[in-house]
């Protein structure tokens, strides 16, 4: 690991590749590399961006870049996909719309998948973000593929979060209505030569008005109409974003932003252990294994079960 | 507590919706009340019907129930939505549609919304299928609103699982080849009526015969072609689930299934009860506080610090 270490600093873009493949993979490599590295982890700007599948998001993920690449800073794409937990397969089709990055040696694009349970990909993406920040990236963009509930939760490990919609797109201005508004610092509406796209925006806007009245912190969260393909407001965007940055530190947000998601990756990692520990004691050890046959039997119901054996669990615990 | 039991068990409509309210915020009342119903549980043919918004499943769920119905089985539906995580408010929009059921005294709707963390919409799921098998509900209907990460650990509380397409849905397709496959036991193309319909059909099918041949206990996923609107193909929908419950119990597979089901749940409560304790202690110990401000400054990374508060945690570990 220290090897490895060494050459993520050095800013190796293989090293980087493998490196976040052992962090994908989870356990003790994982945490061995983590630990090596956190010191010099917490630098960069991570941008969220989430929106519904077909809104564009690849697209303008792609000008952002050039934007990023204007300023000469280095900027590095996390294409996260929650939804395929099965195969480990990503969404890297629409990787190669970016593929007027490849050969920019300061550009790093990586599509995640989730390998496992629930909350697996978000931790995953934490320590991603930390081997990026090591390597030497400023910019991070975290895209997803939906709106679900796992990718909010990825969307959350960001300190700007992008909310991507398109014309008409009646269901995700009811989504935002519907809570989704509180995680957006920016709404663009792409696709705005379809018809509509100002309608929508005035939509959002009224809907982001009526709920920042409530807000103690006023950050009123912009609504941009964008094309993607031709670039037209990609430059607002991302003014948008280095404004929304400045906020952020200025009001004294982002570390307690950067402090909310401390916590919730603590209790994700204290519950991942938790669940791991549980597995494997389930395939070895018979009094745990006789347990899930008084459950079948309905001897015991689970919550009294797992009672039980988070007591035994936790004397043997192992990390 | 132990009011709502028997009222519950008697099949008091009112008692039952109360008693899914106290699932829903878990705890120390949820774990009673499962407790005290545990052993009148596990009796009725758990149905999943999962697939991406605007596929008809709400259409198809209310023709379902009228299947039933003929067969004067007691039907439930619970209509998960695990992408509402803020506002708690769920799709209840789509259950206008089944009010042609709302007079019949042996069908009882109900939305479910995800409260708070990963995990935990899928948790009271168990727990509220629990509660209407008590109620002597015979058939369970799982709805949910997409085929996110989330959504698909809820189809796996089911004993069958329906996944809904619509012609043409090449995502979904994708999806269905990239791995979704692995979790439909039966696969409906609804609004048969559109343009593409058995073309959608023939390749779902000819991929299901790709993987069926790596199988090893062989149950033939069939495809049904429905309108669900008219009732057409759903007379077919239903024998299908029926041929694939006996099935399940003629392999011997129900009770496996049912196994998986339970450490499967069993994982989540243990990490459940350790995410509280955790977020418990976070904030009222000094010293736990403390690790968070030495992860905020460096001095510790989140793996190492996750591990130093299990340690204190199951000392004083609270249930």
């Amino acid at each position: 690991m220290e090897a490895i270490s060494k050459e993520v600093l050095s800013g190796n873009r293989r090293a980087l590749a493998r490196a976040i493949s052992v962090v994908e993979n989870g356990g003790e490599e994982a945490s061995q590399l983590v630990r090596s590295l956190f010191e010099y982890t917490g630098r960069a700007h991570i941008i969220g961006v989430t929106g519904s599948p077909g809104v564009g998001k690849s697209t303008l993920v792609d000008a952002l870049i050039t934007e990023c690449r204007k300023e000469d800073l280095k900027v590095a794409v996390l294409a996260v996909d929650p939804s395929s937990p099965f195969t480990g397969g990503a969404i890297l089709g629409d990787r190669i719309r970016m593929q007027g990055h490849t050969l920019d040696k300061s550009v790093f694009i990586r599509s995640m998948a989730n390998r496992g349970h629930q909350g697996g990909v978000a931790l995953a993406t934490y320590d991603a973000i930390r081997m990026l920040e090591a390597s030497g990236y400023e910019v991070i963009i975290i895209e997803t593929v939906g709106v679900g509930q796992s990718e909010l939760a990825i969307a959350q490990t960001a300190d700007t979060t992008v909310l991507v919609l398109m014309p008409g797109s009646g269901d995700d201005i009811q989504a935002i209505k519907s809570g989704i508004m509180e995680i957006g610092d920016i709404f663009v509406v792409n696709k705005g030569d379809l018809p509509g796209a100002n309608k929508s925006a005035s939509e959002i806007t009224a809907s982001l008005e009526l709920a920042s009245s409530k807000a103690e912190k006023p950050w009123h969260p912009p609504v941009i109409v964008s094309i993607a393909e031709t670039g037209q407001g990609i430059g607002e965007l991302w003014q948008a974003i280095k404004k929304h940055k400045l906020h952020l530190s200025e009001a004294g947000l982002l570390s307690k932003r950067r402090m909310d998601r401390i916590q919730a990756e603590l209790s994700e990692i204290v519950a991942d252990i938790a669940r791991r520990n549980l597995k494997k004691s389930l395939s070895t050890n018979n009094e745990v294994k006789e347990v899930l046959d008084d459950i079948a039997t309905r001897k015991v119901d689970p919550h009294t079960a797992a009672r039980q054996l988070i007591g035994n669990m936790f004397q043997t615990i192992q990390y």
